[in-house]
């Protein structure tokens, strides 16, 4: 999508297109509700890549048979403090809301919580999922794997998912603090942007099949991404799997790149959620505590530096009031959606 | 300590002269176990700056007043899930010891639970306390916040400490998996060694006072250091410090450094640890999802790529049997502080 024409768009309308794009691919109602709700919050925050033109991405994995267009979650409690949904092959934004008014209650009741998703189909970021906790005045932090598509440090054959770390801390005045970044070094969808755009990528990128360093962007998408922050990263990386994967009884990349079996389809597998009540150890001192952090971010800001999504609540309060501008030809390819019998 | 004469020791010698010299400072008997335990298990692992050297540091601490060195940590628990030690302002490693056994109990009882050491003063390695942790078979994650030394990203303005993440998970054979890193671009230990040896850092580790990029060591120790990853490392910095401070009702890095009023001390304040029982989840398929988490370690291995703690492992191999050298310098300090009335 480059730059150019737009449409004008009010988050209610952006709303509506994804929810009659959405119905029109099959989803059951509650699906297209939830799925619905995090593409607007995408267009929202100015993320476009996690807004309305995933209604193509999600039209497309339910046409190929990647996510199963009904599929009715089951909740469970594992163990006291746990919480488990098995997705049943739907996209991962139901479960979500399923569980996390128990995952939100048994952080309160027991001072950290977790929850796994099970066999569930990602296609979106985790942050709208954290600040949904932080609404709730936890604190919060997500991670889940996805395909094998990048090398861990001093190797140069994919392991890892780009494995995204979201976490979140609620704040009394203003939005919550939260981050949400792939341990890849770049995301995906950047190198596929320079593939088509037929432009060379930086060679600290990623390795083409042969294991050699390459600048270009196809190779990297065939061969392996890299993470960031070198071995850092690609321990972090490591820890994503284990938590979103055999931790809570589901696919490492490895198996969810195996399982698609060559469909190209979004990852499929499980994601892990901590919920923590800020309460839990300071009690009555909470405000007092919740002063010291908000000291912290003030010495960020105070010296210029951004919190991490500062970004996006500038695009959020600007769309609330303005609505949003769609590229014209994404319109279209929508509109064609829709128009399909 | 540059390489040249050494002296050898067997573990058991480090371990003696570790408990001799720990005593000689005064330190109440079950706070010399707990302390010189790390020092052994720094030596044995080849970290000789985690390792007897500490020792120096140790005893520095506690004449300058920084620790207190026979204080008598506090059990309690705020939450069900949850553990919380107030240190007393003594070494880290009492209260751990104190409440690790609790921390497991919780976690093999609720499937996830988590534990704030209080007001206790680091100067070791979080891996020593994560492996622990999965000897008992338990999923571990640790952090701490230190002093403020680092910038945020997209500022020169000092705000996190070096803000370690360590990372535990259990394996049937063999080692554990364990990462343990700063959040800072290198260790502070690094610069230090830079300014004692009169060499230039690289202008990427960090500023000057005046926000300028230096590479002049001197002028980052006492500027600001940069994050580990950009805008991702500087993130988790500030992961860690709201999950080791506020949330668990101790001082950021920001307050830890103010209290120590230019003493220059090893770091006062918290510690979080979550411990996650591998069964909750998955209960009786446990064994069949651990060995997917084999395959992908092995798949790292298999191609030549290291897991993080593996130096660590092979040096412990080999120490065992062959036991350890240690630099005749950093012996004749420790045979003074020995022999000091």
């Amino acid at each position: 999508m480059s730059a150019g024409e737009t449409v004008h768009l009010t988050l209610d309308e952006v709303r509506a297109l994804a929810k009659a794009g959405l119905a029109k691919t099959g989803l059951s109602p509650d699906h297209v509700d939830a799925v619905a709700e995090t593409m607007v919050s995408g267009e929202r925050d100015g993320c476009a890549s996690h807004g309305i033109y995933r209604l193509l991405v999600a039209a497309s994995s339910v046409k190929s048979g990647v996510v199963v267009p009904d599929a009715v979650p089951e909740l469970s409690e594992p163990s006291p403090a746990l919480v488990r949904v098995d997705g049943k092959g739907g996209f991962a934004q139901l479960p979500f809301r399923l569980g996390a008014p128990l995952l939100a209650e048994k952080a309160r009741k027991f001072g950290i919580a977790a929850m796994g998703l099970n066999n569930v189909v990602h296609f979106a970021a985790l942050w709208p999922e954290v600040e949904e906790l932080t609404r709730q005045g936890l604190v919060a932090l997500a991670v889940t794997p996805s395909h094998a598509w990048v090398a861990p440090a001093g190797g140069t054959k994919p392991v890892f998912g780009t494995n995204p770390i979201a976490f979140g801390w609620p704040r009394s005045s203003g939005e919550p603090f939260i981050f949400d970044f792939a341990t890849s070094a770049v995301a995906r969808g950047e190198i596929e942007l320079h593939r088509r755009a037929g432009k060379p990528v930086p060679d600290d990128w990623g390795y083409n099949a042969d294991g050699h360093a390459t600048t270009v962007a196809e190779e990297v998408l065939s061969g392996a991404m890299r993470t960031f922050g070198g071995h850092k990263g690609s321990a972090l990386a490591a820890m994503v799997e284990l938590l979103g994967g055999p931790l809570i009884g589901d696919m490492t990349s490895l198996q969810s790149i195996e399982a698609d079996g060559g469909r190209g389809g979004s990852p499929i597998g499980g994601e892990f959620i901590i919920a923590i009540d800020p309460a839990g150890f300071v009690g009555d001192l909470l405000a007092e505590y919740m002063k010291h952090a908000e000291v912290m971010f003030e010495t960020i800001t105070g010296q210029g530096a951004r919190l991490p999504s500062q970004r996006r609540y500038e695009a959020r309060k600007k769309s609330l009031v303005q609505g949003v501008e769609i590229p014209a030809a994404l319109m279209r390819d929508i509109e064609k959606l829709l128009e399909e019998s």
